[in-house]
């Protein structure tokens, strides 16, 4: 048995920041399995060709190869059903209604807030890829994404429904963490693996939440490797 | 058995435009149970001084008196637990911040579409409360707060997510409306039932749906009293 998960890495191997990676070590932990991880760069397609993807996160479940990491927590579901991540019917779609929903709003405005820091992480090798894709992405340069006191103030106003949410339950999804916490939690620690900017006062109850995250499943997320352990 | 729900009305009594009432409509049309309304004014704190309430809906069920919109929906379920609106664990969580989202973001941004055509739509009698209150919420002026070009902009954006969950299936629930449906609903039919103003080319989807959603539950929204009623 070998369950093997492509996890991107930065300029030092042991930062690991992709917010897709982070939701997928997030399900493997609540599912409790157990998994090597291979360090990837952006520029490594060759080293994905047996996917037939280009991109990160892949997993290898022993014959099985699944890419895309909400196929990849769909996957799990279906392979082991217990401590269901999605769910179904109407619990699924609101889950995915919710995905869309940190890519599409959440996720842009982290990246406001951390671009330049997000350009220094990773690989020097990684970084003409990265500033033109990105720059293609959102039709304008790094240097003028990268707008932190903006970022904050987008934020603000975009978490205020999470916060109503945690104003009543210690997790998004309930008493404990599932899918729509590491969904949003992916994309939070890709913000803080690579930086040292904050959300901001506004997002204290955010901030909660995060290091609770931080904490759960043995504190994966918590003891990893972080630009503050970079010199 | 008695089932009544004291619901908004505007200038015309037939014309019903709040979205709050509206989930409830839903929702009771969802469970399948008859009820007749009351039709209520801002004004009229009296009329629900029985509920120690001041706003509607309330929905009084034989000896039963619920208000929010939120709680009757919750009401419902419990108590006429077939075909369940928000459900249980995460999905009931995931509603929740699918009411929070709507809430927070999308009824505000339909608020600057049709601001102006609300105040006509409401009785003579309340629209000093309704300025008042609405004046003193967004901190502005309804006239300045009535921009249906950048409501649009901002609704474009905003609905990015519930375009993308439109794409893979008819309803935002599943296959059938729910719950999540009913909380988006209720705001849409609240600025249709008052203006002539359009969503937008961009949300070409969420008006498809709106359709639908006008044609369930043999076309109770659909056949609802408009503006477009009034001479």
């Amino acid at each position: 048995m070998t369950r093997t998960l492509y996890d991107l890495c930065g300029r030092d191997e042991r930062l690991r920041f992709s917010p897709y990676c982070w939701r997928v070590r997030m399900a493997l932990a609540h599912k409790g399995l157990a998994y090597d991880t291979v360090a990837w760069r952006f520029e490594d397609k060759q080293a994905l060709a047996f996917a037939d993807y280009d991109k990160v996160p892949v997993l290898c479940d022993n014959e099985q190869v699944i890419t895309d990491s909400f196929d990849i927590m769909c996957y799990l579901d279906k392979t082991y059903p217990e401590a269901p991540l999605l769910g179904e019917g109407a619990s699924y779609q609101r889950v995915l209604f919710f995905k869309y929903f940190v890519e599409r709003s959440v996720t842009p405005a982290l990246f406001r807030l951390v671009a330049m820091d997000l350009l220094a992480a990773i690989h020097p090798d990684d970084r003409d890829y990265f500033r033109k894709t990105r720059e293609a992405r959102f039709g304008t340069r790094l240097e003028t994404l990268h707008n932190p006191e903006q970022a904050r103030q987008q934020l603000a106003t975009l978490l205020a429904p999470v916060r109503d949410l945690l104003r009543s339950s210690p997790f998004l999804d309930g008493n404990a963490p599932s899918g729509a916490d590491y969904l949003l939690f992916g994309s939070l620690m890709w913000a803080y693996t690579v930086s040292l900017e904050t959300l901001g006062e506004e997002n204290t109850l955010v901030d909660e939440w995060f290091k609770r995250m931080l904490s759960v499943h043995d504190g994966i997320a918590g003891r990893a490797f972080t630009i503050r352990d970079l010199s």
